[in-house]
């Protein structure tokens, strides 16, 4: 492990001034610390890269920031296996558990080699057509009606086996680790990330015996989008990215080849996470 | 009783003739049938009108389609009182209870003046500003994000006073007959017509304690818009008009002066459709 | 007003102490505390009543404790208008708003007659048959299946006319003010006090479409209990008193001809303590 | 394949006519049906066996009812591995997919060896404490307050590492089998057969935020109950046995060692069961 990527909230006051005490502090530890070109002055940084090279040229990302910040990490990963590290700069995310103070006893652990690594599932989701139109999620693959349509129908397959036309306000494709983000939301079930499934949440179905689904995240599940031609449906990544839809568009979802990896910090529990986000000791 | 408005549902097959068949039997009855200009002469009637001529020069308007097209009925009412005959010429409606073959029996009771009207809340939106803008609602004042935007932050009061800020994809202000709409598809109650309420149903919130809320018809709500500048928000009103808002708008919906007019067919049961439609016969 | 009665939550350490404590401050003002026998002694009151007789004999009633204990004085209320102060001793409550600390300025105010108050609907339920058995309810009348039974079926109708039959593990008829008790958990909405309706919310309903229900509480709900012979049916008030059902009972629920009356305490806002119990401010 | 179990709806009329049918031509193919002693003679088969006697000494079993009867049938399985053929004789069941005349062909495609076989995780339910009490469920281990008590306290880990104190009228751990059973009353997800989880969903829960938790199903899931004393809480398996559980009694639930063995009828898809039981082809 040589060079270190550390990718910092966009905004955030004071989180270049961390990125460049984390900087500093890896330096005088022989690693190089990379960072992004938006930043590298302020962070003390010589040369910035944007985020796909600096994701790219990493043995070792520290997002400081929040889950969004390490969901934008994400889709630079390709195929890649670079472990990544999430510190919370403010309130407690599902992703970013580890606090500024805990950061320094982690990055030690995990410079030696001390630490686990979750390896969490990703979706790909392919666009059909002539050119090959790729994203990847780390949370979830969303379609939804622009706020102007009342209801898009959702032709959905499982493994092309018809499941349901969905009539509804859009579909969230989670993964367990999305199961937590908008897809609880929609009324989704909580997942834990160890499992190998693919959640299926429709928002504000019509039908109302439409329920979320979970399937085997070996399935390949299909989309087919039926509207009028006028109303507006958007693919969303991540809540990251977004692409336009058409009438006829047809999405496949399936797990990437490569899961993401992240750095476990020790001690943290994901229930314990989960009590505390939810509040879950309290009504 | 003089001049019946005829509004047939646009697009259906069949619509037009259907019309054409109660015009020629409201003038065997001495009555004057009005048209809409774009079937009018398919139906056989001299001069054809704009919907809002023809709903503000009719005595009683016949709506030969679904609860859709009644809802583009009621929008031009203003504060005038016209009785509004809801026939569906396909699957039973909530507001389109009578058939076809029911039809005329209903108009022979109506003329007769042997029916009972149901009195149906509508809402009033106004959206705060230099120009007064106003808008009408039978079922639901609804804001939501544009497809892009993750979550809009609603900054709500009720009579003034704070109720909570929604962070969610939206929020629905139905009538107790827009619960069966857009509300019930979110999560919300069933709330019977007769009752002087209004339904506040978050769309997905953030916040999982955030519930379906019931207040006095004889509340005002206001709403405040708070979103990252370049996110799209949308006001649209019984999923017939919307508008485009922006970050510090405020709307304030509360109880129209003048309630909507509906002939109630006799032995139609509010309930009866309830089972019919939710199936409730059936798991 | 004369006489105050004081009723503490059973078996709450420091309970009677505070009571002693309002007791004496009371006699301070010339006014007569009463207390229940089995702690009036503690309390340093001469006379122990029975919560019946202390509640028939008082003019204002505080209670000192949560929800439960406020709860527990309304069944003894019969059709008398008796004004109650609820002071929790502990979390905040729906019915018991107030601190210890804020409560003597309240009493003041209450005894200077500077409060104001606020008139909760009650329920009666009837269990029709030769006798007449009467209960009232504040909360909910909740009918329910015991453990072993997997549903029950609810024949349910609304002023004569059929609604549906449930089939479920139970059905909650909730006043306003219990809407955010038990109803809450089995998915119903929150609805304002002021508001003069009643909710139907169904536990863990069979037919999926079933879903809260909300009519006017100037309706009749009767309902009739449909279930195999040997499997137990409980009908239970405010979650204070318990009657067995059996196959075949037909319970009718309906408005209360006296409200409840409770002091509402200066600057209390009922969507504060929304906020507060539902912890709206977070996520 | 030599001894065919028949195991027939108890109480439905002519459901023993069924089964006499289907021994007559059970015999015309060499082979031996098996029949509990309450129906025996009804269904022309000398000797009447208890269900346990008929179901250890059965090669396949062919279930003539609903789903309840499948499950009765499961319960006596232990580790051996017996084919079950679900049919109904009424409605379609999720678990009895075959009707009376499809039976035949896929009965004797089944003696051919031509079908699938679907495995479907079991739970084993184990009381903590100085006896062994164990017992087994297809569909779902559930902990319910009796209709008494208002909540009861399931303290609950997941192998071993807190998950939460669910507050609530019950706990329902389901299989992906049991998901569109009771769990979904409860608002639990749909799960695949096929995918290898447990879906714990609360009854009523108190926290608002508690929600249904999908874990891997080589968790083990602990679970202590929390009463007051006098509240009874009832255990039951598959909602056909029940027992009574008290203050600190410790239940363990893991997979079971050996799975369910169905028979999967050709052509029916499981999605197609879900679209027709739900009826997702309407609103």
């Amino acid at each position: 492990m040589k060079r270190v990527g550390i990718v910092v909230k966009r905004g955030r006051p004071g989180a270049p001034e961390h990125g460049a005490e984390l900087a500093t502090w890896l330096r005088a530890r022989g690693l190089t610390p990379l960072a992004e070109v938006e930043v590298a002055e302020e962070m003390g940084v010589a040369e910035g890269l944007s985020k796909a090279a600096l994701v790219a040229g990493s043995d070792l990302v520290v997002v400081l920031g929040g889950d969004g910040t390490l969901l934008s990490v994400v889709r630079h990963l390709g195929d890649r296996t670079v472990p990544i590290l999430g510190v919370n700069l403010g309130g407690l995310g599902f992703l970013t558990s580890v606090t500024w103070e805990q950061m320094f006893d982690v990055l030690a652990a995990t410079l030696d080699g001390r630490v686990e690594i979750d390896r969490r599932l990703m979706l790909t989701a392919r666009l059909e057509g002539p050119e090959e139109l790729l994203w990847s999620a780390l949370n979830d693959v969303v379609i939804t009606k622009a706020a102007l349509a009342r209801m898009i129908d959702l032709e959905t397959t499982i493994d092309g086996e018809p499941l349901c036309t969905y009539k509804a306000d859009g579909l969230i494709v989670a993964t367990p680790t999305g199961s937590t983000a908008y897809s609880l939301s929609a009324g989704g079930p909580i997942v834990h990330p160890s499992v190998g499934v693919v959640v299926l949440s429709p928002i504000c179905p019509h039908t109302l015996t439409n329920r979320p689904m979970i399937v085997s995240d070996s399935s390949v599940v299909r989309i087919a989008v039926r509207t009028a031609d006028d109303h507006e449906v958007v693919l969303s990544l991540d809540g990251q990215e977004s692409v336009r839809l058409v009438n006829g568009d047809v999405l496949e979802v399936r797990k990437s080849k490569t899961p993401v990896t992240l750095v476990r910090p020790p001690g943290v529990s994901y229930f314990a996470v989960l009590r505390t986000k939810l509040r879950w000791g309290e009504r």
